[in-house]
């Protein structure tokens, strides 16, 4: 466990909290957004771009990382800051959600995950403890425990059974975490980040008895952070924001709250009104590579013909390097034509938006007038395109 | 023609020159190197790199621009420079090698040539006349005239025939342009850039007798600048120098000399040493999106599996930020995981070279040092890969 490690709320507004963060890599100020560079690279931006934006914090995929390039070739690198050339925070998620998503070609039993690699079908091993393992040679500053992560719809029964599941689970990694903090030279490699904390997982679907029980044992096993997972799954929203609510508001108020996958802006919004603290999502670089630029109006699809001579900027309030020097038509052009940079633009333009929404947030909640900007969001952002 | 293009020799050291090309959307330091924007964008990074760079010119091909997104679109944007956020100069090439390289798709006869477009099949024509028209659409600093290139090998009978159809295409490529610049309402669109240049293009293939023609006769048709086309399509590196000493020693001493097309990094020295002032090459760009890093030591192939665990910078004397904030383990990493980062990092670093290689070779004609540099640079750079 790690003394350099640790949270602090300065202002509140309702339910809606201001922190900051505290990581042996540097701060993050929440509610924080954390954009996901899978393999430890953001897909389409270079991690110059990123300090550009005052990016404070990425995830990086412990699955991914697993299969290649392998988390020892990582250690023996001094770890995945120094492999990868960031100096700032880094989250690792727990491996969880990308092996449930192998479908047929995963196996899970009360010991773990077997899989087969997506790369070339090779057999592989997940575990409470070797995902521990895996996460101290990477020597992220978050990294998350093992978990399952049910699918949506599910039964109560069955969610109630991957829940316990989980928790077990979160014993073991929990143990397992504190013995390599105990003993770093007892694992194969070496780990690389004595700052590292460990955060737990709130499963339990969408069912309040579940996720009450959840949170109470988890809490009860003790971490430095409490994630909410299972969310952001197929659920309609107004489920998703019940379950967060409920969750949160169950969460120990002195640690902070990391609501895992989620989402499109306007959920950020609501998700910090009911306490989250910290987000990631692919949103911004994925719908960014595939055309849809997110702006305070809503969703701007650049690929359609009306932008072909369209000189305005994406959007015209935004400060960003890509609103600032190119038009919808040039951006459109390049969309159509396959240039890569595209892809670079419209994704310097989301994370900006992202980042910057996170920024406006912690304004207003500081400033007690978080209910306004909420209000004021909505007013503008909508889901359906009005451009 | 334009009172705002001019060019002007600083220094000499034997045949080599330093110069300053001035143009209306500001200065080149010649010798000079263009990296290729082909569709107006330097592929895997942005103008801001390119800036940073101190890129201080790049080429777009007319070919590309006409059938997509087209040249009347441009002109609406205001030309080329605006469409595309580049406020430097450009340099658009004359759509004539990339119609050649259609192969049976395309159609030559003494009007121009007819080709159907490798996008959607559709049936186009490229003429001197109409190749200037949509150069004057787009506005670019430098517009290349229209000619015919010779494939290598090829019969001095028929280099001949090319070379003299490229003559007479060069007379109606320039009238059309005079006419353009003296009266800018008579083409569809508009002349977006009345400080455009257009430079003649030499052609002979590998022959000397015909080189020497297609000089005295293009130089008497009078360009702002002239360009040497016709090499680095197959033929040895010594018979391209040779050809290059002989060509551009028949050039008139007072406008730039651009060689199209050319090269890896010892050509670019080796051609400024036969009197070169400008060149232009996808090398640092393709290549890089390939994997080759080229450094002062030669080509690195970043996929090799002896980086796997380099953590060494690709050229530790290199202070591109490449250089400066990666490991070639986790360059390579990037790139066999199909990072598009990779491609990213790698062209940032191949573009520096260039511009620091040029940049170099400025210094030591300046400083009456060419012939020292020359042979250091050949002492250190081998095509073999050192690494």
């Amino acid at each position: 466990m790690s003394d350099s490690f640790s949270f602090k709320v300065t202002h509140r507004d309702s339910h809606a909290r201001v922190g900051e963060l505290a990581t042996s890599h540097g701060l993050i100020h929440t509610p924080a957004f954390a954009p996901v560079g899978t393999r430890g690279a953001v897909k389409g931006i270079t991690h110059r771009d990123l300090l550009g934006l005052d990016t404070e914090l990425i995830l990086a995929n412990t699955y991914h990382l697993h299969l290649r390039p392998g988390a020892p070739l990582v250690a023996r690198a001094g770890g995945l800051h120094r492999f990868i050339g960031w100096n700032k925070p880094i989250l690792t998620d727990s491996g969880g959600y990308q092996v449930f998503s192998l479908g047929a070609r995963r196996k899970i039993d009360e010991d773990g995950v077997a899989f087969r690699s997506h790369l070339d079908g090779s057999l592989w091993r997940l575990t409470p403890e070797n995902v521990a393992e895996i996460q101290a040679c990477l020597g992220s500053d978050i990294a998350m425990v093992f978990d399952e992560c049910t699918n949506y719809p599910v039964s109560e029964e069955e969610a109630e059974l991957s829940m316990q599941r989980t928790l077990r689970w979160a014993r073991r990694g929990r143990d397992h975490f504190l013995s390599i903090s105990d003993s770093p030279d007892r694992i194969e490699g070496e780990a690389t980040n004595p700052g590292q904390a460990q955060f737990g997982i709130v499963q339990g679907s969408v069912y309040e008895r579940l996720r009450e029980q959840s949170v109470r044992q988890t809490v009860a096993i003790g971490f430095e952070g409490f994630a909410i997972g299972g969310l952001s799954v197929g659920e309609p929203a107004d489920v998703m924001y019940r379950v967060v609510a409920s969750t949160a508001a169950a969460l120990p108020d002195d640690r902070v709250r990391y609501l895992m996958g989620t989402g499109m802006p306007d959920d950020l919004v609501e998700c910090v009104a009911r306490g989250i603290d910290l987000f990631d999502c692919v949103l911004p670089t994925r719908n960014g590579r595939n055309g849809q630029l997110l702006t305070r109006d809503g969703p701007l699809s650049i690929k359609q013909a009306r932008f072909a001579e369209d000189h305005r900027p994406p959007d015209s309030s935004c400060d960003c390097y890509t609103c600032q020097h190119y038009s919808r038509a040039y951006l459109r052009y390049l969309y159509m034509s396959g240039e890569m940079t595209a892809s670079t633009l419209n994704t310097l333009h989301n994370i900006h938006f992202y980042l910057d929404t996170m920024r406006r947030i912690r304004e207003a909640i500081a400033s007690g007038t978080f209910e306004r900007f909420r209000q004021c969001f909505h007013e503008t952002f909508s889901r359906r395109s009005r451009f």
